[in-house]
């Protein structure tokens, strides 16, 4: 499973922070560049007075003041992997210093200060990730409203661990107050094209093989709770009515079956917006689905439908005649997903679509989050989906599938969602953009070499997506990032180099 | 050292076939695109009929008349080696059924035909690497002059054995007998713009740290055996006078000190080559590496000088009138080229240079091998490497480091080392061209994305390099290598996708 572990950095979710402690803070870049955070926190000051980390002594601890005690499961869970990342497998054996000094910190005391940490809960879109870090002797201190920012606040702890040059665990006086300029920071996963098995990546439920290549309901809990654990959110897509292909093998007369003149090709196209038993099925398959993804939102795809399946079928030629549609497919597609969206919204779930529904007029949820994921004319559809009121997350500028030669990474991170030439935007408009997603497609993908693609490229949209608008610098992030992918590797994963250099510890995982 | 593993279908090395047994053989092309060879042999011919591998009962031996036996650690680790490929890693205890049934096939039988079968040897560019195999009831039989073809032979004949639908390994009635096109199919890695830790690849004698990032002796020593086993050859790389600035770290006064104005700017150019002391260096140097590697060919490099540290410096300048070398810099290379040249040709190897060397009129001894990388004009420089009577090898169309989106492995499949347009060399100049190499330079490339990035893109250019020349479908090409890319996996090597589909056996190496 740890491959999810890898997501923790960009996946994380929503913020609005309120009450800043520190008012006068100076941002120091020449030491930040030294201690290398990623994603840049919002507010930011350290000092060069240093305090030694002790395996055999050091603790994370809940404080007494907070709202979450051992039986926070999440937490303490959260509390040993990150130790574990500070000063790697040390048995427990191994600990026998007692004594404490003076240059040493002693703890870290984590401190949630609402009434319901929700220890049990999921992350969602509304959630608060903000943080205030402390950094002091004895103790530091991690306080945050839940444990999705206690999350993010420890990543941000364990970043701020430096080894001296002894090997000695050492950390600055600091103060660090946090939270995410988007929302949805996000990224999409593609099992669809390739299977990619339970360590490598998240849920879905098609089928391959019955046996070998399928996700079964307690690995899709598995994923889910995998995730949960460290504040990521779990979204499935199902795109319907297009890329069903796989879906007909196992779903007799679900697909449009296409005509070859007169007679029945024996190919099938999306599927079949004419039969009642397709909506049939897809109550029944989404009623299923609501209940094993606990996420508020379903991905309903939308995107690519091809026409010519459609247009060949006498019967659909006739029901278009029927339903008064003249010769607009578009109509026909809208036709199919308005039912869809009924049904889905009669689970209870929010949901997403790729940019081809809104463009095509299907009437939407006043809360339907529009994925933007088309290249050309991006602004102008920006404009348009935000100008209708409805919210926008956006893809187009960050599909990871497509590599080139060189430091790709750069052209992610110079990716300003809120001011692409063009999208001229009111500030109401651009409250409207939550976030984006890196997507990693998997026509040339699979669990061989998922990872190295994957990392550190989406750091770069993480950042993009947490860190204020004004941090932009690339050299400075080129600094940070060289540094945060040896964290990457250190933890196991194969994030692949930027460019020429070495990490202290190299990847060992082969 | 999983990874040497993997160069084993691409390195192979030499050889001219002679005496065919089989004048009649029809080659059947469907038969072989179910069976996915790779690289397609050069006389191949199978029948319907089907044998049984039981792994109680199926052994890999010495035939009676072979030159080789017991003592023979390279066939026997190969026969272990290729058991385990086609059977898995079943224990000894597994084994319980004696019974041979008709339709079973006993044993593969390895007759190695020279009086000295190589066993201690290392492969050469003149070996020999033709073998015959013959499958049929109740042995096959594997008959090669040396243990290099023998090893050709065993990989053939564990790529017939295929899974049935009861999961029992078959395989057809087949005789083949092949050998490969070119002399030289290398693969180029980098341990210089990243460190390759043991386990991922070849041997380096540079150091990023002086523990944690350094190639031991006996590392080398390792890594040498390693790829002897497996018929491949190790070919190191010591580039000089340029891309050198990580020797001066180690090597007072070794590079040439640049000049800013009439001082000296602090930084250093490529090696000082007015002083002696840079000659009694690379003396001591490559005496030592000579006596490290095997093989009968050093890489000198000489490849990417840049004149204008040199410029600078007024002890060079002084040198260049002495020498009456005017303001010509490359007259100056050369100076410092002949006399590397004379240093390792004293240690008895051959050379190999980039094209630079050639192009800039250093006197060459006849048996050094050019390497031609500049892909523009590399028509012309055939023409002139080959015209002047050099031995070259081709590594320009396959750089692998340079990535895009899609299939870029039909591009190394398509090139034609003989034929490209404008190379109108007479026979006895295409003769020269001895073979290839597929580069992957490692300014993008570690230990995190090497196995991957490599695999099955260098399987191209292998195909390329060791089948006939009119084997260029591609079509057909992709059926194959979609399977032998399968096969890579099931043996563990993080081999990428061609395109959408997936493996019986997906990778799990995570």
């Amino acid at each position: 499973m740890y491959c999810l572990l890898k997501l923790a950095p960009l996946f994380l979710a929503l913020a609005v922070c309120h009450g800043w402690l520190f008012d006068n803070f100076v941002e120091k870049q020449t030491e930040l560049d030294e201690i290398a955070l990623w994603p840049l926190p919002q507010k930011f000051q350290s000092s060069d007075a240093a305090f030694k980390l002790s395996h055999a002594s050091f603790q994370i601890v809940h404080s007494k003041q907070s709202s979450a005690g051992p039986s926070c499961s999440l937490l303490e869970n959260a509390f040993r992997r990150y130790f574990e990342y500070i000063f790697g497998d040390m048995k427990k054996h191994e600990k026998s210093r007692k004594k404490m000094y003076d240059s040493d910190l002693a703890e870290l005391q984590v401190w949630i200060t609402s009434a319901d940490p929700e220890c049990d809960g999921y992350p969602s879109l509304r959630t608060d990730e903000s943080y205030e870090l402390s950094v002091d002797q004895p103790s530091a201190v991690l306080k945050a409203a839940n444990v999705w920012g206690a999350l993010r606040g420890l990543e941000t702890f364990s970043q701020l661990v430096y080894e001296d040059d002894y090997g000695v665990n050492n950390i600055n006086k600091t103060e660090i107050s946090d939270f995410p300029r988007f929302a949805h920071r996000g990224i999409l996963l593609d099992s669809s094209r390739h299977f990619l098995p339970l360590k490598v990546i998240l849920a879905n439920l098609g089928a391959y093989h019955p046996f070998t290549h399928v996700y079964t309901p307690s690995d899709v809990k598995m994923v889910i709770e995998f995730a949960r654990m460290r504040g990521i959110r779990v979204i499935p897509e199902f795109d319907t009515p297009g890329h069903t292909q796989s879906w007909g093998n196992g779903m007799k007369d679900l697909l449009t079956p296409c005509y070859s003149g007169s007679s029945p090709s024996g190919s099938f196209g999306p599927v079949n917006p004419i039969l009642n038993s397709s909506y049939d099925f897809m109550t029944q398959f989404f009623k299923e689905i609501s209940t094993v993804f606990p996420d508020a939102y379903i991905h309903l795809g939308g995107d690519e439908v091809d026409f010519s399946c459609w247009k060949s079928n006498p019967d659909v030629q006739k029901f278009m005649a029927e339903q008064g549609f003249g010769t607009d497919y578009s109509k026909l597609e809208s036709f199919y997903i308005q039912k869809l969206l009924d049904i889905v919204a009669s689970t209870n779930k929010g949901y997403m679509v790729w940019q081809e529904v809104f463009d095509n007029g299907v009437k939407l949820n006043a809360d339907t989050v529009v994925e933007v994921w088309m290249g050309n004319k991006m602004e102008e559809e920006l404009q348009n989906v935000t100008g209708a009121g409805f919210t926008t997350i956006l893809s187009a500028p960050w599909y990871l599938d497509y590599i080139s030669y060189g430091q790709d990474w750069q052209r992610y991170y110079k990716v300003e969602p809120l001011n692409f030439p063009g999208f001229e935007g009111t500030d109401a408009q651009k409250k409207l953009v939550i976030g984006g997603e890196a997507c990693l497609w998997g026509e040339y993908v699979d669990a061989t070499n998922l990872s190295p693609r994957l990392w550190p490229r989406a750091s770069a949209v993480a950042e993009r997506l947490w860190s204020d608008k004004n941090v932009t610098d690339v050299g400075k992030a080129y600094t940070r990032l060289v540094q945060h992918r040896c964290r990457m590797v250190k933890r196991g994963i194969p994030a692949e180099p930027l460019f020429v250099g070495h990490c202290r510890q190299e990847y060992k995982g082969l």
